[in-house]
């Protein structure tokens, strides 16, 4: 039941301790509210585990790091580990530069996540090693299509197993997977990806939901990409003529608002491999 | 009269510096701009107090403070307290982090602030160290209610007192208060709430309404307050099926571009205590 | 054929790496998605070089800078002008303090840069050392109007034959001169002004044009300033009442996202001096 798990979220009001990025930060902070959570930023060593200790998950973006924060990601997601908390990572770029693959394997390496969500790229930066991302978006041979899906699950399972949690590879298709089983999502539109920070939205939610379903982690990480691509779809049903990427955006997060348990549970599509 | 104070924006054009947080930053300089007022941002010490030189008015919020911004901080509040300029202080989320507390108690005991605005769970905080604070968003069981009101306007009252200035406390009704008088502000709507940074939108609007009425100070901060719960009321009425949080927040920055004199003083809903 | 500026954009989708302030970053990355390109944002030293590698363009904006993005900004630029990469440069607020009139006019010494956009108190700034910018927005002194034209374009010529690269002036009227030519525009509309970041916005889309027009750079940077303002002429079109800057600003970046070559070549308004 993915529904409930957006009731969950707005019944529990889960506080989430975001360390984002600064271009999408504003969007991401709306989303949250916009599902029923709280949002708070903070990126400063000296605060970090402090901020992270009152809230229930910690939702670590490396889209604009800096020397800086990425020592109150470390500080902070130690300290979120111990207590038990919710761990996201989003490895924004990983590939891109040699600080954000290492940043975000040694972040994986010292600190327990329950998920990771990225594109196929930076997921195989992060497997492999290789090299094929082209700025903060999949690079074309990457996508997850339907000729490809088989591959994509494969290596969606192979490569939880390998992190030792789950992973949220999303694309023109979506998958996550603990490693054992494998939601493959067939929500959202292909114009999302004209918006920037989709992906970084999603990532906020994703940890809400977590936070708001521990007992039920990989049907609550599913829920939060159903959520996404529905907002995705209903959204753009309320696109009049000659609105564009940036009302897009707007009604993607009003859309989330207005989600209530039917409409999530009605909506999302997926089947589980 | 409150409707006059945003005509004096409006007429002066003031110049406010804005050392806030990079979460609702944008949204702090477009309802300036709408507003009448002219936004400049800049954290950097090496040129913070240059920058507040050339200003008007100076609005320090902690939402995101870090090591260097917080030395600029510093730096800009003293060049600005010894210009004789509007200094004004958003203490976001003390008491959730000893750091954010720590700074704020030094801004405050350092330099001479006109306005502390924030919600009770912050100025609880500063007031008497406690450490009610979830998040950057009010505790419930602080809530400013018809039914907690006498308690919250004498609260209001003393901490204005203690403090050395006046304190613009937010939440479902507002408080602004020299020490002396209270206003008693029931303009808004719980739904903005729902949306990130109306505390710092209306931080940045204050600091303007003051910049542009130095001899009438409590009457401009009111009428801040006063301007941004009104918007919140008129934005919402043009709300339509499907509009959620983000949409909102456009309505409210579109509200403020067309307020004027009149619809601000026949729309304000105060009382003096 | 300003038009064809556009296309190449879309059909090319330039990689640009920005390194600008965190008041209007958001904007910027929908604008660029808008109009076709990708975008990157990336101001840390240790990644400012790899990063800049794989892009195709470098849009330097210093409306936030600190003591580490300005370094991050001298390590990409030396490197983007090693690789041939098109650099543009945004003083924003130029002349409102030491460190930013230095650092542009460093940044102007040590790195050749394709083009300069920015007020006319900003460029004023720079040409002269002049001090007469108030805050981020142009002097009402400088401002380039019919009567003010002819000086307006001897000095755009005059500043671009020293700097040594194109510039462009961007107020009531643009201007577009690589020291020789002087494009004069008459897109847009003055309510752009408050608006934060259209200029912002404006020169991220330049470097994008500019990096898909290789071969045509003055003719693709007065494109773009076409191109910005025909989208506030079109989006200024279907605001609704009670709509004000910030739903504008939404719809300026829609109306980029409809625009193509046929929108652009025909509502383009210019003569070159």
């Amino acid at each position: 039941m993915v529904g409930n798990c957006i009731k969950n979220v707005r019944d529990t009001v889960p506080l989430v301790h975001n360390m984002t990025n600064y271009v999408t930060v504003n969007d991401v902070a709306n989303i949250l509210l916009a599902c029923g959570a709280s949002p708070i930023m903070s990126d400063e060593p000296k605060e970090a585990e402090e901020i992270t200790a009152i809230c229930g998950g910690l939702n670590i973006n490396i889209g604009t790091l800096n020397k800086r924060s990425i020592e109150g990601m470390f500080r902070a997601g130690r300290r979120a580990a111990s207590l038990g908390h919710i761990l996201l990572l989003d490895p924004v770029g990983a590939g891109a530069s040699r600080l954000r693959t290492d940043t975000a394997i040694q972040l994986m390496e010292q600190i327990s996540f329950d998920v990771i969500r990225g594109n196929i790229s930076e997921m195989k930066a992060l497997a492999n090693g290789s090299k094929t991302t082209k700025g903060v978006d999949a690079n074309a041979a990457d996508a997850v299509t339907e000729e490809a899906l088989e591959a994509a699950v494969t290596f969606a399972k192979t490569f939880a197993k390998k992190a030792g949690c789950m992973v949220a590879l999303t694309g023109a298709l979506d998958l996550v997977s603990d490693g054992e089983a494998c939601y493959v999502i067939r929500n959202g539109r292909a114009e999302m990806g004209k918006i920037t920070g989709t992906g970084c939205q999603l990532s906020g939610m994703m940890t809400a939901f977590l936070t708001a379903n521990p007992e039920n982690k990989l049907e609550a990480a599913a829920a939060a990409v159903c959520a996404m691509g529905l907002a995705g779809e209903l959204a753009w049903e309320r696109m009049q003529q000659g609105d564009g990427n940036s009302t897009y955006r707007n009604r993607i997060i009003d859309a989330i608002y207005h989600m209530d348990e039917e409409i999530l549970e009605s909506g999302a599509k997926y089947e589980i491999w």
